[in-house]
């Protein structure tokens, strides 16, 4: 393909991407293939001389649309939003484009730069302390990591190498086996699958504390759980929290940067971190963290992989490094070489679509785009109040949930808190509107669903 | 932005696409900023009204581009390849615009369905054993990973949790810590740092095999160590073997899926794998592997990034399922669910830039790309044969590099092999031609350079 021809080929894929985002309420948001679907539909093996851009592009509704699941479908309310918006989808474009591999600064100086600039930019949305920054000069400093699982995965291997190095400070003679047997990580009976997977692949326990009826970590089972520890010779040293609730009342927060009690608190917003940019709904977040993180691409338009984490850089880089002379250059350590920062080497040129969606929304946009989620929440809250067959549990709610799916109109999926199941209702495409709120409620009573999730989604935003 | 301005958008980055790979050569490859440089170009914080899209489009060239790294340039040899074509750049588009994600079957059937089509179209091209694939009905299967670093790390977890399974099944009362400080992996000493990155996350022993004058391990030295570390009571369960040598007689392998003396074996041929669908390039691959990955995204014109492993899958899903009842969904197991096959659990239709790039080029299309790089790199080494200043070797060939890098007209690293620096000539860009290469070693002539790696390179497809 030449440039003449993608320079054709482009628009019709744009105006191919316009169309479908345009009409996709008139998609199923669940596809009804089975599995296996595509085998009979493409040769068993890639041809031998070039096809034709038609039937590659014929083959997009023939072959793909059948069996996806359209996410941005505005009855998609199953697992949780992922973000999408033209302007991070241009911003991709050029990524692709450029196609750089920023794991040093030298290898694509603005690759870096841009990033530790947005991500400023987005420490300072969200009104977190300046030392989590780079602006502040000293420790903290920001990163993009593809998703919330590898920065909380990383926030805890830079602990576990913090409290080795730590403690083979006091005792060079340390055996690092036992050490390592020794480590407790603590995390709710309620955290994401990704925290339980930090554990296994550190090779930490990862103690998991009840939380209270509210799904609430209480600060005393913590303290209760690690002084019960400490007293049994184990060694606390990491903390997942994870902040999905929103107080009313918190419009700044005290939380500072640094460890209390050797312990490394690493903040985990995956989602609701983009609604701090507005005051009113910013959490209480009060003591020490070592990291934060929250997801742009779940609730802040830009599109998957984008997953933003501040924290003290030094630390995690330390944990990480391994630099050989060809990834080395002159300007080392003036700024970040991210390629100390994460699990892979290479790295696209993510911050571009931060910096699109940041500048083509502005903060108002964007506080707008999470104003009217919230809003439309609350309307799907009003409606099952108003309801008084709601509320009422029960067993067959999986079987129901399957209805609803087979159905096809709206999409959710099924959640478990202890030992309670309910539905979880998420407004996550960006075209979601009150009509679709209506719709996706009448669907609900049409087939007498038993439970409803908006209280719990309420205090979960 | 609505779907109108997008369209018109879309055009407009599409065209200035085409005309920024079109022109490329009349950019430096290295540029000349110095680390700091855009903060001076951008304001310290994200605007609070949306901005005009003339302005951040115009910011691509006044901001961005002064400080890229153009790794498309033809005069880029520096590091390594990193693959880019127009065919990829259209399908990230789509992918960008499904925007789903493809954790488990249900949450987006056709994002894994692809997945295992061109996984296992891959594997044919590259005349793997079938077992190695999916359509074995075996064990094995294929998963696109973000890079060669994750496969690794992927493969190094999936060995240890399966060691522990095996002793633990012996033995229910074993220590796991006691276990964990006695496995040893191995590796050659001239791995990739991400190898010995991979056992520090891993936190497992990576000792490195050295190797012979020519840079190979030797069947008898890794015995040895093996052996010896065996009678000292350490567990050697995984090794790591770099492919990067051509055998010109290998036109297929004997590699079986399994485990030899109960070590997993992983192959990484992260950029000369891509060169295996050129029987003539096949090497000579004997004996047992549990996984096999190469990078599409370094040499096979599929944008980065997109990193192809096959393996033992069950054992690799082992090593990472934790399954909460949200995820889950009634099809489990019959379709790969591929968040238990690498570390984040979201993950972007990576599969679709496979597809289109094996279908616009075809089989032909990608081995004539492949053959003409090896024919560059050959035109380069006769370069160098037919001069006798070169195959000296000297010291001061870290700064001759930096006089190159500072004139900006070609752009290569240094390298070291044991403790011999060199410089390391890669081929690159796709639009790289025999003009490039005689300029490029016009210019290498130019600054006298004391010692050439085109033998090396030979080598080391």
């Amino acid at each position: 393909m030449d440039a003449d021809e993608f320079r054709k080929r482009g628009r019709e894929m744009i105006d191919y991407v316009a169309d479908y985002l345009e009409n996709i309420r008139d998609r199923r948001p669940l596809p009804s293939v089975q599995p296996g679907f595509m085998k009979e539909l493409l040769p068993d093996h890639a041809p031998e001389n070039p096809e034709k851009w038609e039937d590659v592009f014929k083959d997009i509704e023939r072959v793909i649309m059948p069996g996806v699941t359209h996410w941005h479908n505005p009855q998609f309310h199953a697992y949780f939003p992922t973000s999408n918006s033209y302007p991070g989808i241009l911003a991709d474009i050029l990524s692709d484009a450029i196609g750089c591999i920023g794991f040093s600064w030298a290898s694509s100086p603005s690759c870096t730069e841009l990033e530790v600039i947005v991500m400023d930019w987005l420490g300072k949305l969200l009104d977190l302390p300046k030392e989590f920054l780079f602006c502040s000069g000293g420790r903290g400093g920001g990163v993009i990591q593809g998703t919330a699982s590898e920065a909380t995965l990383v926030a805890l291997l830079s602990a576990r190498s913090h409290v080795l190095h730590r403690l083979k400070e006091k005792d060079p003679n340390l055996n690092e086996a036992h050490v390592m047997s020794r480590l407790v990580a603590y995390c709710s009976d309620q955290s994401h699958s990704s925290v339980e997977r930090a554990g296994l692949i550190g090779a930490v326990q990862m103690k998991k504390i009840e939380t209270d009826e509210k799904s609430s970590l209480r600060g005393s089972s913590l303290r209760d759980m690690i002084e019960s520890d400490q007293a049994k010779g184990l060694i606390p040293f990491f903390r997942n929290q994870a902040y999905s609730r929103v107080n009313n009342k918190a419009l700044c927060y005290s939380i500072k940067l640094g460890e209390q009690n050797n312990i490394w608190m690493h903040i985990d917003a995956a989602y609701a971190g983009s609604a701090f940019i507005c005051p009113e709904f910013r959490p209480l977040l009060n003591g020490y963290a070592m990291s934060f993180n929250f997801n742009p691409h779940k609730w802040m338009l830009v599109n998957f992989d984008c997953s933003a984490m501040v924290k003290d850089s030094k630390l995690v880089s330390e944990a990480f490094t391994v630099d050989p002379l060809y990834l080395q250059h002159e300007n080392q350590g003036k700024m970040p070489d991210y390629r100390h920062w994460h699990i892979p080497l290479g790295r696209r040129f993510r911050s571009l679509k931060v910096w699109f969606v940041l500048r083509l929304y502005g903060l108002k946009g964007l506080q707008e785009y999470i104003r009217k989620d919230v809003r439309l929440a609350h309307e799907f809250e009003n409606f099952v109040k108003d309801d008084n067959r709601f509320e009422i549990f029960g067993e067959v709610i999986l079987g129901l949930i399957e209805a609803i799916n087979d159905d096809g109109r709206i999409h959710l999926v099924p959640s478990k808190v202890k030992d309670t199941y309910f539905l979880r209702f998420a407004i996550c495409a960006s075209r979601t509107n009150s009509d679709d709120v209506k719709f996706a409620w009448e669907n609900y009573k049409f087939v007498h669903l038993i439970l409803c999730i908006c209280k719990q989604y309420k205090n979960t935003l």
